[in-house]
């Protein structure tokens, strides 16, 4: 049994700015030597989340336009009535998506499908700068 | 401390077809002999979701409507007009559910409620084979 | 490697009842001396979630709205129709959100932001004792 973790920085757009991680991820699993067990995948903060997705520019798209629906960006956010922000929106994403999720490693291989792709989702409404730390546990 | 893994197949009808997989990832616990740790649970694929319900018909038609509502299977999705796929529904309901949930294993149980089952539900818009892979790391 | 598990009982309000469980969760990784690995957050039941959150009044009240819009208490729905019951909403936000979440152990700390809490939301439609169960599996 072994525990691997490692972390990466990437700069983002903001404004729901949906970028592949996938092969960061990839290259840390590759890194790790383990050959079975679990891959977390997590952000640091409280305005991003992370999930799967075919990345391609229609799901992205896709993906965009219904948190568009869930939590508008100019909606009368309490956050923001609060603080004197513009970010409420950011903050009720990233909670509904969430920030970490977790994946199997499987004969040495992310275990997640051909067209499904680990992405970070920057809901923030500038750029930012943000950590990703992948753990994996196994043997 | 052990890592288990096993992986099991299963045959959906798609179209928010929701399938209680619990007695599949209970049988696997069991097998492990591992007492407590961590359980993760993990569709691959990127038109699926893993959640937890408490499955009777009730919650699983409200799942539905609700995500018949947030997600509807005519919209005008960007990767139905890219792809010529009809599925664009598919893939957003997928990364806003999840592919992948992690579970407590206590005392050599699966540590959910009684009233709360493991469910593999299939969004994509046709039938499909699906494969679950349970990964337990622990002592 | 270790595993290291503690769950701890608190009393909700419901009716989405959003608690601060963060110092809760490192307390116990305090306890646990693991200083790399994954946490496992886990709530008990079918009618409650677990996320993230900026654990102040204003983000605490824009997710509450927004899942009024998303499954609001008062519809029409299947689980209450055939059960008598009136909490279809809780089941169907517990299944949206999910009951558990796993974060990275990062250098003897929880690998989250300074504004990112661990919250236990209770979704029910009434008052609730609720387990919550922390698995660590690392170094």
């Amino acid at each position: 049994m072994a525990t691997y973790q490692k972390s990466f920085r990437l700069s983002t757009k903001g404004h729901c700015h949906v970028i592949n991680i996938d092969s960061d991820v990839q290259k840390i699993v590759q890194a790790s030597g383990i050959r079975s067990g679990i891959i977390n995948v997590s952000g640091r903060g409280s305005t991003l989340g992370i999930t799967t997705l075919e990345y391609e520019p229609g799901c992205v798209s896709d993906l965009e336009r219904a948190l568009n629906a869930i939590a508008p960006p100019n909606s009368n956010y309490a956050h923001n009535a609060r603080w004197g922000d513009n970010n409420g929106y950011s903050h009720l994403r990233s909670a509904l998506i969430g920030t970490a999720k977790s994946y199997p490693l499987v004969d040495g291989q992310l275990g997640t499908g051909t067209w499904q792709q680990i992405v970070l989702c920057d809901f923030d409404d500038c750029e930012r700068d943000r950590e990703v730390t992948v753990t994996i546990v196994g043997d």
